[in-house]
């Protein structure tokens, strides 16, 4: 058929040709796509609007405040696509945009989805949600897609968006596929690849972001510099988190902490679920005076241990009776959850009575003593939270919340901790676009292992933190999901509704201390991923796809046809999401509990068991079969890895500790590492250092280790530096 | 708290209150809730609108017209609810409603979900979509609702409409669940039931329509009137349909029909898959010459062998080669499906130009040879219609096409029967509401066999027809698949991609014949429960729900705990939806191919046994183990169930037959028999009779048996009546 420039041409040609004919009137006029104008709002960030967006947007509700000089560092780019390609319509009260993809282009991102990584050619809507599979329904289904040519493209809208990945040819496509009669031809597909990504919102109209690259983690930098920078979580906050159950007393909770000295696992925080509330679900807010009859005495004690406490809560608030309710009833909407008002938090006011509630009722309590809490139940399911129907004082509807209700929350209880100058880890269990800056790690119900460890691989995609969870089972079970967690954003045990402990298992129980220790010797290292996380956006979760040298593995299998099972003889591709890097130097592989030995693809260049320091391989794949007492981790050659010595908890942040440095490989060594006092946020007033560690060879071949310190550094907290070299 | 008489006062005084203190904008102005105002359009039928609904709706798309002179028919009724308790809002772009529920109130229907029939207490998207679980994505999502209370409410919208029912209790709402806490209280509820059903969808207004009762089936009727009452079919529609294999040349389609009369399997439709078009996915609609060199001695020679032809397509045209492609092209939506291009059919004139083409293409080939369209691929999945950013011609969009193409596309090729004066029987694979007019019955993959007997009982809340399929297998599974698609709305057995036949397993091959042999002979009684569907509403299958006398077995479980696959400690309630009503008389038991035995739930009243006459039980649930040739089927006491002799295709219209009548149990029945010629639409002239068949006992306790014709009835096609009392 004749070709023709555009759709939209085409299509208004024929709305002049066919409206006579049609004898129904137009619903909505079907005015031609534009190509909006691009204003460049910080270096290699880019923004164009269509229409009347809302003024409550991803971006607006998180309060996201650009880290421009840390932007101007990264390298100049150009605008990464064809501005004439990228077309935007608005009419009614729908708004679409669409941008070019090519076909040999792939995206990743668009949400923590729990099966897939790869979201080219398919169709789902963004919505924030309990669980996460390619329905878009997720706890962080952020806008935000990273193509594989080096850039990204973030919708900052907080509406429910419909999204199209290389699906749905359209009739005016320069490219096409062939026309195949599925009878008798050969080649025919189910869903014939488009050259377009489409969103689509019930809205008066969209802004939209693109991030250059160069190359993805480029682009992902960009996003999470835009938004902030990545959140630098306090030292402690790398340690371990204990969950305890629902019922649990300040005696039981001290008891709890004590077995953890005398197992000699680390302990860094203590979870308190809903019986701290003296009502939970709808929450009171106020201490259960038969549990925690003292909580000063009670947080002292917990201070002493060198712990702090994480208090659970989700935002819904009753009964009636309770202080919170009367001041927070006038900014309540028109529908309740678990009987309890859901607060307009997107009205300032609203947020400030909940932070003055919190900070009396509890930061003041002992501010040494609280490092977090747990906001629950932002997410879903749409069984549990408030209709669409809904709508509330500020006048926005029930939509707009349930995008953005995890980020205000957040928003909130992170105000809490700016206030006392103390720096939190705490958990949400929804959250959306601009969260980054957010130190708050998403959990879920999900305890399916493949699924757990995809998301980790995805919210690096999103510009968010992720974390399994350890819930207890056999031995086995435990030992595993603990070396899982001991890998990612943060590490826990939620014992919240089981009867094990970290020791109850004897078969398992050294090595799953083993693994919580290694964690905490790896201290320098994670808290280095982190820093690199806020000052230069770089994720700590690195998937494979991102990773230079990398070569995925997946294929794409020709479909069967089957007459039920298979109808449609869909192929199946499978990409790399059960592996991934954490920071600079290490691949995690982690090993399922049902799994005996586990494949894992090493990119190019050498790489070495982290714990021999044996050559593994490279640009390969292999089969390994650790013992109960590993996880797969290697390190890449030339890579150094600051230690310290195993202690049971985090340091604090006036002691000095000496540096281990292991060195892996044949290629020299550098490393920029980061400290700061860990507790405060004072690096926001530049009170950080970065100090350069190398390994150089000299001339007769042995190593030259070299420690630089920072010129301009403050905080260093390392007495001394010891080198291994790992690599005989 | 204090009570408040609306949420919507209150809200208002909170806009007021708040405004100030909101920096932000509001983005829609939340104007109060109004009662809408109800006006009668049909005796018992009534309609109220708010903001401005669009043109095409639900009813304009399937183009209905309300047989009034049947709702007169019906008992007088008042309106069934309190209008002060009905509110609706429209604001911006959204459009919500709610509807008052009782807490011991129940709410069918909303489309039809393969998986539950109850929709009480839960939340979903009704969308357009293959399959049906409890997201709302359904073959059907007809936004209809029947209440336990007895009225029916439907919105008439081709938007995606949320439902919310008996979920999300609102803070003004007069009756409100307790405040438990979850901790330590009793009776905790994991979704609090609300007294609402509250529906929303992004669009500037919405009409409704309310159907009054007294009883829930007498509101379905009225909705299945309104749209111009049920389907009815030809008689060889009741017949038995065989789908042969996608590349079947017209040599291999007669000889299948050989085959059937050589093994004396009643057959009379063959329907041919893609291959009968020179080009499918996209579709040419074109004869394939290699397959089907002379299209004329092929329908000749099927309609000697009393068969007729069901024409496979989806509406996707395609290649631009053939005729259709150029006609249409000017109709195309701005997006392709399999590369082929999506006419917009909500254009009168791009139907009429598909009708003609098909008329002269297909149908004046042989009039009596075309009994049907297979109409697939109007439903979904996503990814590979077209996405919600198309735009159409008429003005309209992808989500207005979505909602309606099945209608619009049904609408259409019924039309083309109706041009020629012949019925037909088709199948389709999405459709919406208004839709009962249409002789089209639904199919999908699922081959769950619960799931699909579930959709069979749900497709009387939405005023469809559903069947399920026999698609291969082993014996056991051809089998028990058979004998229950021979108690659904179509017989069909669909060997598209399948190697079996239904003689293929020598140890199930006469059972099976048995089967489709008694669906014949018991087609005076199922034709007659499809012209109670016609002409009085009364859908052909009956829910148990809906029938006098059952008392629900399902209860009510506590939920179990479980971290991680029960947090909320739901509980489950089962519902009856493994068996049904067809017709007055007969409660249908299907037997899954896994089952040796199974559970029947029989009303109150004694119930027999089909086979046999011997009493079954009464008001219990019983244990059936039918032997391999026997469904479980049981007769209301009193029963009279017209039957015909054996035979191997329908009678044709001018055949006259010998008609034998039982009757079981103890009470005296009675039944209004119809009959009309069975071929044509000259019924709805008024060419059709109901002829009284009774059963009373005489003096001496012997039966009498007693014909009374229609004084004013034209057709009656039964030369004799024999009668055989089933129960001694």
């Amino acid at each position: 058929m004749k070709r023709r420039p555009c759709p939209f041409v085409l299509l208004t040609s024929l709305v002049l040709a066919v409206q006579s004919m049609a004898n129904a009137a137009t619903p909505a006029s079907q005015p031609a796509a534009t190509n909006p104008k691009w204003e460049e709002v910080a270096p290699g960030v880019w923004k164009a609007a269509i229409g009347r967006p809302d003024d409550l947007t991803l971006f607006s509700a998180a309060g996201i405040t650009p880290k421009v000089d840390a932007l101007k560092q990264m390298p100049t780019a150009q605008f990464p696509l064809d501005q004439k390609q990228i077309e935007a319509r608005q009419w009614g009260w729908k708004t679409a945009w669409r941008f070019p993809l090519g076909l040999d282009e792939d995206v990743y991102g668009l949400g923590v989805d729990f099966s897939s990584i790869r979201r080219t050619g398919t169709t789902f809507l963004l919505h924030v949600d309990h669980w996460g599979r390619v329905t878009g329904r997720t706890h962080a289904p952020v806008p935000l897609y990273i193509s594989t040519k080096g850039y990204g493209v973030f919708f900052n809208t907080a509406r429910y968006l419909k999204m199209n990945v290389g699906h749905g040819v359209r009739l005016a496509a320069e490219q096409k596929p062939p026309v195949i009669d599925r009878t008798t031809g050969k080649g025919w597909q189910s869903a014939p690849r488009s050259d377009s990504v489409e969103a689509i919102a019930n809205t008066e109209g969209m802004e939209v972001f693109v991030f250059a690259g160069p190359t993805p983690m480029d682009a992902i930098r960009r996003y999470n510099l835009y938004c902030g920078g990545g959140a630098l979580p306090p030292k402690w906050g790398l340690g371990f988190l204990v969950r305890t159950p629902t019922r649990y007393s300040a005696d039981d909770a001290l008891r709890d902490i004590k077995q953890f000295r005398e197992n000699g696992i680390p302990l860094d925080m203590l979870g308190l679920e809903p019986g701290w509330h003296d009502h939970a679900y709808p929450c009171s807010f106020e201490w259960d005076k038969t549990r925690f009859p003292d909580p000063a005495a009670f947080l002292k004690e917990v201070e002493k241990l060198h712990v702090r406490v994480n208090l659970w809560f989700n935002p819904y608030v009753g009964p009636s009776s309770a202080p919170l309710y009367k001041k927070l009833l006038p900014y309540a909407g028109t529908h309740l959850v678990w009987n309890g008002i859901v607060p307009d938090y997107s009205i300032p006011e609203a947020r400030k009575v909940f932070v003055d509630h919190l900070t009396e009722e509890v930061m003041k309590v002992n501010p040494n003593a609280i490092g977090g809490f747990k906001v629950d139940e932002v997410d879903g399911y749409d069984r549990y939270l408030w209709p669409d129907t809904a709508v509330f004082p500020s006048g926005r509807d029930g939509e707009q919340l349930r995008q953005t209700y995890g980020l205000l929350v957040q928003r909130a209880v992170y105000d809490i901790f700016k206030r006392a100058d103390r720096r939190t880890m705490s958990q949400v269990r929804g959250t959306n676009g601009g969260a980054p800056q957010f130190p708050f790690v998403i959990y879920s119900d999900s305890y399916d292992f493949n699924e757990y460890v995809t998301a980790v691989v995805n919210s690096a995609f999103a510009g968010v933190l992720w974390s399994p969870e350890v819930r207890g089972g056999d031995g086995i079970n435990m030992l595993r999901r603990t070396q899982a967690v001991c890998f990612s954003p943060l590490a826990l045990y939620n014992g919240w509704a089981s009867k094990e402990k970290l020791w109850t298992h004897e078969d398992v129980k050294d090595e799953i201390k083993d693994a919580i220790v290694l964690r905490l010797r790896l201290l320098p290292y994670f808290y280095n991923a982190f820093a690199q996380y806020h000052h230069q956006g770089t994720p700590i979760i690195r998937p494979m796809q991102l990773v230079e040298g990398f070569k995925e593995a997946g294929q794409q299998s020709e479909g069967k046809l089957d007459a039920t099972a298979n109808p449609y003889q869909q192929g199946k591709r499978s990409d790399t999401k059960d592996q991934y890097m954490f920071g600079d130097a290490l691949l995690v592989a982690p090993i399922a509990p049902d799994q005996k030995s586990r494949r894992v693809v090493l990119p190019a260049g050498k790489w070495y068991d982290f714990f021999t320091g044996k050559l593994a391989g490279e640009n390969e794949a292999i089969e390994v079969k650790p013992g109960l007492d590993e996880i797969p981790i290697f390190v890449k050659d030339g890579s150094l890895v600051p230690m310290i010595e195993a202690r049971e908890w985090a340091p604090s942040k006036d002691e000095n500790l000496v540096l281990e440095v292991r060195h892996y490989g044949e290629q020299p060594g550098k490393l920029a590492l980061y400290d700061d006092d860990g507790e405060t946020f004072a690096y926001e007033k530049g009170d950080y250092s970065w100090t350069q560690l190398t390994v150089e060879k000299d001339p007769d071949g042995g190593w030259q280790p070299r420690v630089t310190p920072d010129a301009n550094g403050k905080t260093w907290r390392y007495s001394d530096v010891k080198w291994t070299f790992m690599t005989k």
